[in-house]
């Protein structure tokens, strides 16, 4: 029997708790509850014989087995998991900023100190992607991680897309919903999916890799006026994590987390909602994909019990993480086809500037689309490249925003062919 | 380092013999290779060190630590499973069949010996479900299990739809491309997926059932234009096994294999070709999908591997399996809306005396459909009906069927729903 102290008793905690309280297992007890201010956070169905602190030393002090991290946040949950396992607790936690930046420190110290560290939740919330890496597909080399790993950005595309609405309209709905913070920027910006990728490359493609090396753009400038051209192009738009081996350069990826091109009969346009996907393509067993809940309370619940049955069941977990240096081993540029959309006030030779430039950049145009119907003082239109660099794309478009003829920033984005998405 | 004997040097072992060598792990040593008349197997790329034996008792008398069943069938396997556990050694097996009928027994040996007995292999093949189920969904009570088990069905099926060809000629070309056995009984007629089924419910939903309970129905009489049907309900028809808790009967499930009409905008319908799926339903977490190459000499060397390297890293590992007997926990008969398909020598009057039998019944029609163009000695049409319980359509199927106008015997499926897909 395992006793457990939950520290942190916000929503995934209560979920926490809930579970443990209302589908009791045998291997399992919650003994005490950490928050601040705790007195405001009692709440009747919860067992008496539960201690209730707002001290995490009364926590580090007890006889709890397990410590439960749900505070968020790196300060002071990095230390306080150290803390834990010096103190001879195992950790779970679903803290996913902490574990991208200090997973290996920190599972080195929990294979020192002999104490369990697990953090399934920290990664799409109840979809079992990182026992799946670390044990399920260990027999395979991972090549490929491709995922959808923030449902908050899959809800406002999502929503985008069927409501013909714009992001800021999406955006309110989701903080409406409860799918958005008031602070939305680390869910759209894609710090939160870039943890959550940099996490995945360590145990999947056992690259270890700094969040800030990663390529990671914003959905904040997609339009609907892009639906409805990705559309024309038999796709839609998602927020993708991509992460892939480098073959040309030994323990480096190429790594990262943007608005994207996606074909609509793909695995990650499917994807709807606040849902999640990861893919992962092995070297011998082909593509396997897992699908699921990546958030809310009690799917990340459900991450964390499983956790702390592996622990109470099987006793000795090692969560396996390369060992070395994390900086440095990003490839941020790589071949793709792109999507480029303009907004213009219209005038002759516009087309002829931008293509003389794609031009000198030695960029093939594949397509130009521009639908009928828009104002000529805003008139959107897009053009697709043949596979090329995005360290050229980004230069041209540097280079063509210059003109003085865009009535909005101009946006790229890449395009994921059919066979990878 | 683990010392490894592979039993059964086919096109799995093969390809678990292939990893091991060409993507060597320091935990994995491959010792010895069991196969009948064993010369004519050798191949070149082998390390000399490895031992080829066709004596089963070399294997239990060398020091190896782990034994890889991949002999398959009932016998010997069971036995072999069963002494190598006695002889100190883990287990690794593909063998669904052996562990359907008799995981029991066998993982309850396994924790008595303190040996590992791991069969991530025999439950569609490269997708780590089991793992999914014993430890990544630990945390939630499962509730509902529905997949697409079998590669071959799923090949047959979606060729005939896509090709607009019959039964015997898609199953023909799954036989020439090596997706289907000379003999396809075990496929086609649902024995397969039933076993895996039963797998997936002891693990999954902690009830153990007896393949012979469950009710198992054969793809053989589906016909192409059964599709065309389908697609006429916005449907498809997908060789489904499901099962699921009957709250109102404690320790029972309800489970079925069987061809069943599913929505075309279901995951299940989307999953082409041989691969595998499987969605899995939580009481807590909702529905977390996995899917994937179901079968193949690499993706279930993949999993083999994984088991593998999981008993060298992790060591005691134990699978759970429900205790209990396994007879008699299996709900035949379920609710669900139906398809019945009629192929008449056409007269007038028919539609009345289907109709008064499915009113005697308490059976409501929910659409009938007949597609232009047919023969009116051999005229197909369809009867779907609304919820109704297996039981009722199945007497009022018999009984239409006593009518002299078939041409061809009548055909019925249940139609899953969209929530339920």
């Amino acid at each position: 029997m395992v006793k457990i102290a939950i520290v942190g008793f916000g929503t995934v905690g209560e979920s926490v708790a809930r579970i443990l309280v209302e589908d009791p297992r045998e291997e399992l007890s919650l003994s005490m509850i950490c928050n601040r201010n705790v007195a405001r956070k009692k709440v009747e169905w919860m067992p008496s014989h539960v201690v209730w602190t707002d001290d995490f030393n009364t926590v580090i002090e007890s006889n709890v087995d397990v410590v439960v991290e749900l505070i968020g946040g790196m300060y002071p949950a990095v230390d306080w998991i150290s803390t834990a396992l010096t103190a001879g607790k195992a950790v779970v936690t679903a803290n996913k900023q902490v574990i991208a930046e200090h997973g290996s420190t920190l599972t080195r110290q929990s294979v020192e100190e002999g104490r369990p560290l697990l953090f399934e939740a920290a990664v799409a919330g109840g979809i079992p992607i990182v026992r799946g890496l670390n044990s399920g597909l260990a027999g395979d080399s991972i090549v490929q991680i491709l995922g959808l790993l923030n449902g908050t950005c899959n809800y406002i595309l999502t929503r985008m897309e069927a409501g013909k609405i714009e992001f800021k309209t999406a955006l309110k709905e989701a903080q409406e919903k409860g799918y958005a913070e008031a602070d939305p920027s680390a869910d759209v910006d894609g710090g939160d999916a870039g943890a959550k990728l940099a996490i995945l490359s360590a145990i999947g493609l056992r690259c270890p890799v700094a969040i800030e090396d990663l390529s990671i753009n914003s959905i904040r400038p997609v339009e609907y006026v892009d639906f409805s051209y990705a559309n024309r192009l038999s796709s839609t738009i998602r927020q993708v994590a991509r992460a892939q081996i480098v073959e040309e350069r030994q323990g480096s990826v190429c790594a990262s987390v943007g608005p994207t091109v996606v074909p609509l009969d793909s695995e990650l346009a499917r994807t709807q909602g606040s849902e999640n996907i990861v893919v992962v393509t092995g070297n011998r067993g082909g593509r396997t994909a897992f699908s699921g809940h990546g958030a809310g309370g009690d799917p990340t619940g459900v991450a964390v019990v499983s956790d702390l049955m592996e622990i109470a069941t099987v006793g000795q977990v090692r969560t396996v993480w390369p060992t070395g240096k994390a900086r440095g081993n990003v490839e941020v540029e790589y071949d793709a086809k792109h999507y480029l959309r303009f907004v213009v006030e219209d005038a002759p030779g516009i087309l002829a500037k931008i293509a003389t430039v794609l031009a000198r950049y030695e960029i093939n145009v594949d397509s130009i689309l521009q639908e009928p119907g828009w104002s000529k003082s805003e008139l959107p239109f897009v053009v697709t490249l043949e596979s090329c660099n995005t360290s050229s794309v980004k230069q041209a478009v540097r280079e063509i925003e210059k003109f003085g003829f865009h009535a909005k920033k101009p946006v790229w984005m890449p395009i994921l062919d059919r066979g990878e998405s």
